[in-house]
């Protein structure tokens, strides 16, 4: 998506060696513009599949998954962080490992919003080592709903998340994808 | 608003003496299709107003906040939530109390997404004793921004967030109030 990748070479900050930072428009102060083209074009690439639910994580995942959910009339369900496990009959739960942040953390769905007829595209503003992802999946699969695919803003495909997605067969759709980051350069995949 | 109400009644969940839980389409399952009439609803009300910025806070604003600003054309920006208050030059902070969660926890805004050109409007999914209303108040204060109007769609006016912003002269817009809960049921103002 070129309009994207545009606005990750312009606005992109790269912090360390593997970060970028695109709290201009994406996580932290969100363009509703761009975030527009986001979901139509996630909506063309999953267009053949009976999405039901779109599911996310808190915080910056919600902003484009509540944008994309309006081009597939579905619901939007995000699963929410919890400081402890908390036993809870309700809700469908699991633990997240942060690289970033070094720390491990709950997830947690209530079960009242997701079931086995659901089919659930998963978008996400970032995808890394996949941690995140990972726990949504295990929800999905708490839950006995169909895996419809995953949608990510961008991907960076030195980390491992994505390879292991695509290695298990997963339809995963990343509509940036940065393949290295080298003297404070970014480099995109084609 | 109707059609909001007519929600909050037949999938409102009542929990204690003044919890409702609207988990089903407005802060963990999110209804776009509402989220949308909920956002059109605001631009009327507000439209007088040269919005530039839409202010909210992670996580249950952000949806209601990115439908929102579709109708506005301006981007939003949303408060983190830290831990502790780290000292960085970079950000506005402030802390809020969380009366439900009994505890204390500090936000944050980059100073480089809200200045003193700003005109900014507060949307927030809640309304009751005001705590978080008040650190985004807080932090457009540090900002040097005007602050429009704050927006929210549920006011509880049995507790005293709305009364103080109105007291101040300032422009609040609930969608919803409820003006009581007594027996399991809940009653809208006028």
């Amino acid at each position: 998506m070129e309009l994207l990748k545009r606005r990750i070479l312009t606005e992109g900050r790269v912090e360390g060696k593997d970060v970028v930072k695109v709290d201009s428009f994406l996580n932290h102060q969100m363009d509703v513009t761009l975030l527009n083209e986001i979901g139509k074009e996630f909506q063309l690439r999953f267009k053949k599949y009976p999405v039901t639910k779109i599911l996310t994580i808190e915080a910056s995942g919600i902003g484009v998954a509540c944008i994309t959910a309006q081009y597939f009339h579905v619901p939007v369900v995000f699963a929410k962080k919890m400081e402890s496990r908390n036993l809870d009959k309700d809700v469908f739960e699991t633990k997240v490992t942060s690289y970033t942040k070094g720390i491990k953390y709950g997830i947690k769905v209530s079960k009242r919003y997701l079931g086995p007829e659901d089919h659930v595209l998963i978008i996400d503003d970032f995808l890394a080592n996949g941690q995140a992802v990972a726990g949504l999946r295990e929800i999905v699969k708490q839950a006995g709903a169909h895996l419809t695919g995953v949608g990510i803003v961008i991907e960076k495909s030195f980390q491992n998340g994505g390879k292991v997605l695509r290695d298990e067969g997963i339809h995963l759709e990343s509509l940036a994808i940065i393949k290295a980051i080298k003297n404070n350069k970014i480099f995109f995949k084609e």
